[in-house]
């Protein structure tokens, strides 16, 4: 991992284009949210200042599939400007096929009912959590969002398929017993197009503790009408089913909702029905943070 | 599809190299078995005969992850020998997502305890005995050895994960509705390192029927020691579970074994204690054929 870093230069500007929803915008919100100290602005179209950005000599950092060096004149203006493309989502060369074995060390997985409902939020804000309390903890990057805030990481999606797994291990290598690795989780178990990436992600990850992210306002996988998210318990069964296979061992410690939407007088009863239904604690991060998560962690792997 | 066909000139030659055991020249042995009327020979080290084949216009096709261009001297020697090098293990570009939508026709997929247990030849045979009974069915390759075979085909474990499930519905387009599709398994759904191909070709095939392929002497996972086997019965749960996901009525209908080093004493009174473990029809496709299983399928799947 130590030759994977990604290093790009601060301050930078986040670029949103033309998106009209939020929700397209999850990597640059996430830097904001995240690397708000090295963020210096944000643009949007109209306006169209990327064309003087893209030859002002400022880097160009994208997470897409599609390759920067790919798009019609890029390329050529980045170097009349001096300033580099760099493509988070493009793999390390060499990865090898997952092993199966244990590593030392302790670690944890966010995994979702969906896509886009908290998990790299989760990982994060356990991540500076436990360190706050003065425990050793890393959080891991396994997405293109993640991967910026982190200056490093793994893009699991786009690894090739054979080596899925294989990647997640190197992603949270043997560590001290008492290290907590906060692993950003991809996709969903009951997703028809990403359940596969969830799956090696969580074989490969091992992962001692998981917890479980959710938006309570939905009850379909986003984009793929038809397809009903997993109840909260049957998300739980499944992830010990399917993790067990590497970590006998895997337990939930907590349930992440999303509950920006949802109106002020209902939060609290919401959380305590969710706390209740799954026997374990229930917050959103975003609100009262993931205290009670941890106080559970912290008990539960007592050394 | 149509743009993803693999053609290679015959005849052809097979080469070994300088493998030891028959298990690592399953490329080779698969295309001496079902295209064996373009098969002219087979090369092996040492003798290296394989330099001079390289220098007289012979195609070299191959199936690695590895490109064939990527070895010093040999885009070279094929350049100056006027012949191609084909490596059938490259996706094709713009593969999309999985949507998991309901295709028409009818699809069987082939799964297994463990990799090289016989899921290709039990596809291949199953494709064949309904072709001889007058019925539409075709074979769906997902490895480098079954492309090479039918000429056509998906290189499902090279496919970044991301695109693996929108891989796997592409690989069994929407059919007749008496249409069969045999696809081709991949991996196990209890391998450590190879499960997320796994699921994704099950998920983005959305089989109707599966056949369970297994290696009665083996016992763990081939070359992952301390992962044993699963029982048939736990393969079939995992595989309904998991398959129910795009197919909620996917059902088991036959188990294939290797029996090839299995006493010929014991061999018939071990297909039987199979087949009543699994109340399904159990056969040694190499030895009594696959009829059994296609008389369950015909039956169970009256138009």
């Amino acid at each position: 991992m130590s030759g994977n870093a990604i290093e790009f230069a601060t301050p930078f500007a986040v670029y949103f284009g033309d998106i009209d929803d939020d929700s397209w915008g999850k990597t640059g919100l996430g830097l904001v949210q995240w690397r708000r100290e090295g963020c210096a602005g944000q643009l949007r179209l109209p306006g169209c200042r990327d064309r003087q950005l893209r030859h002002a000599g400022i880097d160009i950092v994208a997470g897409l599939h599609v390759r920067l060096a790919s798009l019609p004149g890029l390329a050529d203006a980045a170097q009349s400007g001096r300033a580099r493309l760099i493509d988070v989502r493009i793999p390390p060369p060499g990865l090898p096929v997952g092993t199966g074995r244990k590593r030392s060390g302790l670690r944890l997985l966010t995994v979702g009912t969906d896509c886009a409902c908290g998990k790299k939020y989760t990982a994060l804000a356990l991540d500076k959590e436990l360190r706050a309390r003065g425990r050793q903890s890393d959080f891991r990057a396994s997405g293109q969002t993640g991967i910026m805030i982190a200056g490093r990481g793994l893009p699991i999606d786009a690894v090739v398929s054979d080596f899925l797994t294989g990647a997640a291990e190197l992603l949270s290598p043997d560590n001290a017993a008492d290290h907590w690795d906060m692993i950003e989780g991809q996709g969903s178990l009951f997703h028809p197009g990403y359940l596969q990436v969830t799956v090696g992600l969580l074989v490969g990850s091992q992962p001692d503790a998981f917890v479980v992210c959710h938006d309570p306002l939905s009850h379909e996988i986003s984009g793929w009408p038809g397809f009903p998210l997993p109840t909260i318990a049957a998300l739980i069964e499944r992830t010990v089913l399917i993790g067990s296979l590497t970590n006998s061992g895997v337990r939930c410690v907590g349930v992440s909702l999303n509950t920006s939407k949802v109106p002020a007088a209902e939060r609290r009863r919401l959380l305590a029905r969710y706390a209740e239904e799954a026997h374990l604690p229930c917050v959103d991060p975003l609100v009262e943070g993931v205290g009670p998560i941890v106080d559970k962690l912290i008990s539960e792997f007592r050394q």
